[in-house]
């Protein structure tokens, strides 16, 4: 599966860990993020001044990528895709007190009215149930964007486009609700396993302070503290996760196959 | 002064104050929110497929009610702008728990380089410091959107086009950073002298569990338990006030009037 590592020349020196191991896609990495959000900005064709760009807010839910809006006919983008269909619709995670490491996603394509479209109105009430209130108003109407192709900024240096058929194919990562979880508690509670783990199973001989960043269903990133600073650290779990029991299983096997045959006898 | 009050139809009932009450216009409420915000969306028209609304994040500052943004030329909306200068930008609040009951604002005009532009520079270095670090990189340059017009949309059922003009002539609320703060020292503190000011300056005159819900330099506004539910209820200071001092002195001198002179005897 071909990566796209953003700024190789960034590390110059030998990284620690195998740039090869299993990691999130860029398209999924984008689906797993979208998922997650429900408002953005829908960027439509103004029909007034005739075909100048306009940025408006929207609520959205994705139906099998595709996000689905339920808009009114008196709102300003609504006119604006009655006239002209094409739109993207750009939303960005907010955890970063740095605004430009968020990560952020465009999407890019057509809108169509989707009356009739039960996936698309299920979708949407699943995600904003407060919408069930208004949604048969005469003058709302739900919309589809089908997706063309998606732009993804994962923040300083990872970017880059995804074909529309991968972005439909990618599927959101299963530990995404429960990472943030995971991820305090491995900190919390088992900082010696990481640092065993990363001198077991990564260049980081001698590491000692290890804190985890970040826990997806093909493994886990760590920061370990060096003499040149920090530095990143990934590790594959032995097969593919789903869900926080599976992380927790494959954790814990690491960890005693470290113990076992690590290489700093520990 | 004009106000666009919305959906009147929906208070067939006798408001319990004076809807001509001295209130920000929607002018001052836009500039009020862009000036408290530094992230955003642009709008900007794709090179490809050419003409496509593209929407992208995107850090600004504002510069006399222009916005100003420091991109890369690498950037896709840089790219965009190089070929194009029409852009519009969307800023909204977060505050409320329902995303379409925020206030959110689209700026639209033209971008132009602003190299040179010592205002842009500085005002986007005051407001993103962080920034300094590579705002003299080759690649990167200070853009102004210059504003033509501003939608403003409040919130449910109040919103506006407003000329730029007019945005470039409001001026921000001199109470917004401190709102917050005095609406939660009121209601914790002086319901009853809010009540007070109820039952003697509005037609609430059973008032007697009053919340503040918004103050500005005009007034302020509350939400009065009736029996019918609840009732806004706006109240302007005696004259304009520019600082949190000035609106504690405004407000002991309404409870002074309202104990002196007040209906309900108390």
């Amino acid at each position: 599966m071909p990566r796209a590592h953003a700024n190789p020349r960034r590390n110059q020196e030998q990284p620690l860990y195998d740039r090869d191991v299993p990691t999130p896609t860029h398209a999924e990495r984008a689906r797993t993020l979208m998922e997650a959000l429900k408002t953005g900005t829908l960027a439509t064709l103004a029909a007034e001044p005739e075909g100048h760009p306009y940025a408006s807010f929207i609520t959205f839910a994705l139906d099998a990528g595709d996000p689905v809006l339920l808009i009114s006919e008196m709102a300003e983008h609504t006119q604006n895709l009655r006239r002209d269909g094409r739109a993207s619709l750009l939303a960005a995670e907010s955890g970063s007190e740095d605004p430009l490491a968020n990560g952020r996603v465009t999407l890019v394509g057509e809108c169509r009215v989707a009356d009739g479209d039960d996936g698309a109105r299920q979708a949407y009430l699943d995600r904003l149930p407060n919408a069930a209130y208004y949604a048969d108003f005469k003058d709302f109407h739900f919309w589809r964007l089908e997706v063309e192709s998606v732009r993804y900024i994962g923040g300083y240096g990872r970017m880059s486009w995804v074909a529309g058929d991968d972005w439909r194919g990618a599927e959101p990562d299963p530990l995404a609700e429960h990472a943030a979880g995971i991820v305090a508690h491995m900190n919390q509670d088992h900082a010696d396993a990481m640092a065993l783990m990363c001198r077991a199973f990564s260049r980081a001989e001698g590491a000692e302070e290890v804190t985890m960043t970040g826990i997806d269903r093909y493994g886990f990133e760590m920061s370990v503290m060096t003499e040149r600073g920090p530095r990143p650290v990934r590790l594959a779990f032995p097969q593919e996760v789903a869900t926080p029991t599976q992380a927790r299983k494959a954790l814990v096997a690491m960890v005693g196959e470290a113990r076992a045959g690590g290489g700093d006898g520990t």
